[in-house]
């Protein structure tokens, strides 16, 4: 056992936080001036390019791929206090470094079980970061957490497919760079369970698709992302070659995306909770109220201590986790992704929450990154299966030992 | 000891719910379809109007004020269970009734500590709902908590005075209909600590008055309500008589502002986690995951319960503090006001959260109130002083019996 | 509505105010002496005998049975405030005033429904506080949680009855003065689920009963109130007469039982709590640590506030049961009375916590009362069966508006 | 980074497993009945013996001790997972191994700092287990959270040494293999703030010593463990070669034992947290209530997914400070030695709470080990200095970056 960084780690490590320092940080206020000058809302501010192309230059482009000929070909324990330092100013650095998401599951998606066409046509841009894409997945009409639900039609006709159904969250449609939408729905309903979904490659303006309006968090329209789109298909017609992997794969394709998409969530709200903490701290060593700055006052430290010891605490199991997942697979890791999944989010909040506190009306303002780090870490409590499914079925793994 | 309701506030009860009913449930989703097509942000849709008037004719008007020469003469005991009903639809009932902050306690202050010509400008009009106002205290370069820190100047000048400061988080300044804003402000910071401030009624167009902008709450910016204004005054000239009730009343006439404020909040904090567990238990009563209803499943009955004995815990504590108001007085009931203040946010916002997370992606959303009603009590744990300086207080004064 | 005391009540509260403070608190020393001296652990401390003299002289006599022949004849709320107060001194209180469970439960028991020889034999002399008594209900091999599981059986044998079956968790067995037991058993188990059980008073010194050992609480065996006995009942014969109110009864009895003894508890749970605020406040305001009395510390003051408005809450919720059952029955108060059950004993276990951790080392000794204080609360998690299945029940209860 | 085990450590693992199923769990249900049957509660069960000498012919022997010459010569890293293990049966593992407290900080501390005749008398007799050994440092008037409050006195005269004072919560004390007392106390209060204590070795049948009672722990007096001393030193005269380390050296012998002393005590907590976790899935998956397994209520799946994602962050953190105590040692991993005094107690009580409410009546009582286990573990939160005083030290760490 060994909780030291092997040297590539500690290396991208300091030339990430060099970057965060000298380029990221002041580019927030930049961003804040830019996106306050836009008169299309949805339209992209310059300074994210600038960042690309410097991050580009130091070297940190696509860190999250683990596959060598595409992309930088990291291990997941590698990665993950790299995407941590991107969490910590998640509306550009993760960007920035061509590793946000949805993109980075569509990339890896495209790499593992994409064509050679469809990742030159698809993967390829989305590596230079010229595209976004957007995958369309969950449905407003069945609940989300069981994906077998999917009511969205595939159907064979003539030479291709027809797509059919409703689709919302899906996070970036809206962005002008969004180019191509995967998407899951169901070609063969009567077949086994887990081998109905397929997922298909759909150019965004691809003819019967409708934008229908952006879905808000908690006010938040994440314009900034491409917003979270919800989205029609009415007999929207793809090539047949436009599937990936063939009929009945999509679940599977959907179970591999999971994984490394959970993990990353994670390993940025760690960086997230980090970050929160630090404000914390600043204010409350500048801030005097009755006679004494803010960090005198036993309920502070109380917030502080508790925050450092979850923060600690959370960071391990997404390090082990990571860990599994490059020693045992993704499979290997399932019971340990659950409980990031379960313990992470919640640990964000918690932490973020005190913030906010710390710093009063303007904690829950536009006057610091807090109130939108709480409303993307309360809902990761939520995406990818509320935190009560994960927990029973991980609870229902544990008592198996037992019966 | 008695726990049933007098028959004046039973009829109002029931008055007042079939309005809820009959006009403001149904006009919720009027409002959405009107502010959809607002071109001005800050325009006021005409549905808010309608149910003005309809409450009036009901005899539904003015029900906060005890005055019973200017108001409806309700004890605060009897207010309680009405206003309660109102936060069940916070963003209407309580402007419906003409009960809406910041008014109410603006009114409060008029008519008890307003001068004839003051009450005839401004009371009559805000009791008639002809005109709206706002409150001037917080400031963002001191902390809110301690209101002797307000750094505000209102200068003696000549026949009249001059103030110059920055004040925030002034709610309703960007209110077309907004024509008095009171604000607060030291003209002699040299007396005794509270006998600096005063408080003075300033038309919103006079001079020197800029509205820098508004502050988002999580990313709202309760543009309905008229914002949350960021306001500059800069030699901004008022007549002697604009103060209320003469120089170093502002600290007493803000204390005396304050136990109804806060007892308001609260009352209608209890109907807005109601109306989250309305929504949740409908919710989970009719979605199906996993082959069965939610509401089949455990934690969520977990959830449902507990909200039930919070709420009702919460709900007493506040119709005592009510009942000690009228029988004892704010001074009286002083521990008791920051008990609810302690108790009431925290409350609402555990059983907001419920109900969003068996919402889930919807929950966070536009598509249901919850979002926007967690984003209210979060809220309400900072202004007026954040919780942990009420705690701090009550426990001081708890100990009192100890030296 | 109204939150004060009638007349009757205040002059009971101020009367066995000055019980506790004259003869009560005094005696917890006394006890402690005389219970480390005796040789029996399970015999009788005379000081307790001392206190119930002093107690009926001063008109503080079966205060909880509302009968007013056989008891006091006061209300629900009467009796509320009052047995609070005897739970600031739970092992002494409560009995000296002949208001201890099991025998107030039992009392009512034989109030009700027992026979007029039953009343002679058994309801005077524990009236007197002559004897005592223990309720055999709980068993070991089955749920508590749900009665209708219970395995004693009671069966008809030529003029009597003949009961088999193992018990536990019958609390002041082991009492040198407890002379009757209440059995429940099942007479009929092919009957209707709810007419199975079977009532009946069996003398402690019957052939067959055998006392097998005593339960611990945590490392508790609450000898001085006779401790909680496991118990065989092997053959045991009694004669027919020996039945409450007939075969089939028993469930019904056992209803018309649980709603004043959960109430009981409830009620002492809030003075419970006081006494451990109380303790907490004392200790806090005299020990000095790093230079300053606790009591300055935030996180103390934070422990206080909290305590001081969950008890206030807690409190009222017990008030308005007892109103409920008082004005509507026992029926109509269902849901309140699972909801005090609910909130109680978690309320005053964190309270007590509190109280411990603010004494250190000397919290969970014997030198404070706090460490027994709360394995009584703790206990009270799951007594009459645990929270979470009171929950489960209240949560369907609120559902049901919903399907 | 690695998550893995040494060999080394694997294979003491699996050895040590295998003693866990083979000797000690069977040895549990042994102990209850020769204590049981003992008539001097101080007395030994010789089962205890049987089990030490089964330890070491399976080389499982002094393990905590990093010394190779005195011990087993294990890195922190490599003795976690194993003194984990131990917690799972706390009062048997722990001593058959020669690795419980307080006999491991004190022969930590011979070894280190004691001079050979010391070594010769006290550290060899208990490294062979003969004897066993108390460390009084705790007094009941002062607060023990800040170690330089220490009151007793230990004075030069003549050619040795005389010790006046009270100590209280000596564990082990009364054990009647205790042979050595190690003491705390002030040779010179004047000099500097951590230069006033010096520590003493001190035979229990030194003249002046009075073992005055036995501190409760809810109830238990831990008698198998020679329970907790309040012991009276009246003019207790030793020699001067009885000082370990000379004059003024106590407060840094304090500090060096601590750290290892921590870390002990939290690696045992999350073997009792997995041992009670295992003892809930096993009642659940058996226990029937309303008709189906409790495992398959949500709320205990709940339970047993919060304390699977609780106990793996706790233990991750736990070796991460073992690793940091090995590679910087124990100052340099000052913070997480704390870190872990604030998670890991804290974590063990929660998880065994919901054991004891799984398992009802059962879970308060003796016949599981989990009520004793709670009281260990709530007792943790204290010893050592409460954690509201370890957090606000970690806070104050955690600040100072930002100063």
């Amino acid at each position: 056992m060994d909780f030291g960084f092997d040297q590539r780690t500690a290396e991208l490590h300091e030339k990430l936080t060099d970057f965060m320092d000298e380029e990221v940080y002041p580019a927030e206020h930049t961003l804040e001036q830019q996106v306050a000058q836009l008169e299309d809302p949805w339209a992209r501010p310059p300074v994210v390019e600038d960042l690309k192309r410097a991050a580009r230059e130091r070297g940190l482009w696509n860190l999250f791929l683990p596959d060598p000929v595409h992309g930088a070909g990291l291990t997941n324990l590698q990665y993950a206090p790299l995407a941590e330092i991107t969490g910590r100013s998640p509306h550009l650095a993760p960007e920035a470094l061509n590793c946000a998401a949805p993109d980075t599951g569509n990339m890896e998606v495209l790499a593992q079980f994409g064509s050679p066409e469809q990742q030159d046509r698809w993967l390829k841009p989305l590596l230079e970061g010229q595209i976004r894409s957007a995958f369309c997945m969950t449905e407003p009409d069945v609940a989300s957490s069981d994906a077998t639900n999917i009511a969205t039609s595939i159907e064979r006709d003539g030479d291709g497919y027809v797509i059919n159904g409703r689709k919302w969250w899906s996070s970036g449609a809206m962005n002008p760079n969004c180019a191509l939408f995967i998407v899951m729905g169901k070609t063969d309903p009567a077949a086994e369970r887990h081998r109905q979904q397929t997922m298909v490659c759909v150019p965004r303006d691809t003819p019967g698709i409708t934008i229908k309006r952006g879905m808000h968090v908690f006010g938040y329209t994440d314009a900034l992302h491409g917003g979270h789109a919800e989205v029609l298909f009415d007999n929207v017609r793809v090539p047949a070659d436009a599937l990936i992997a063939g009929e009945g794969q999509g679940f599977a394709i959907a179970q591999a995306r999971l994984g490394p998409g959970r993990i990353h969530h994670c390993m940025r709200l760690i960086g997230m909770a980090e970050r929160a903490l630090e404000l914390l701290c600043g204010r409350v060593s500048q801030r005097v109220a009755f006679g004494r700055p803010l960090a005198e006052q036993g309920v502070i430290q109380e917030w502080i201590a508790e925050s450092r010891v979850r923060i600690e605490q959370a960071r391990l199991l997404v390090l082990k986790t990571a860990w599994l997942m490059d020693t045992v697979g993704n499979k290997g890791a399932h019971t340990e992704i659950q409980a990031i999944k379960i313990a992470v989010p919640s640990m964000a909040e918690w932490v973020i929450d005190k913030a906010i506190q710390a710093y009063g009306a303007a904690g829950v303002s536009q006057d610091t990154p807090l109130a939108h780090l709480w409303a993307s870490a309360r809902t990761l409590r939520l995406a990818d299966g509320p935190d009560e499914v994960h927990k029973a079925s991980l609870a229902r793994r544990e008592l198996r030992k037992y019966s």
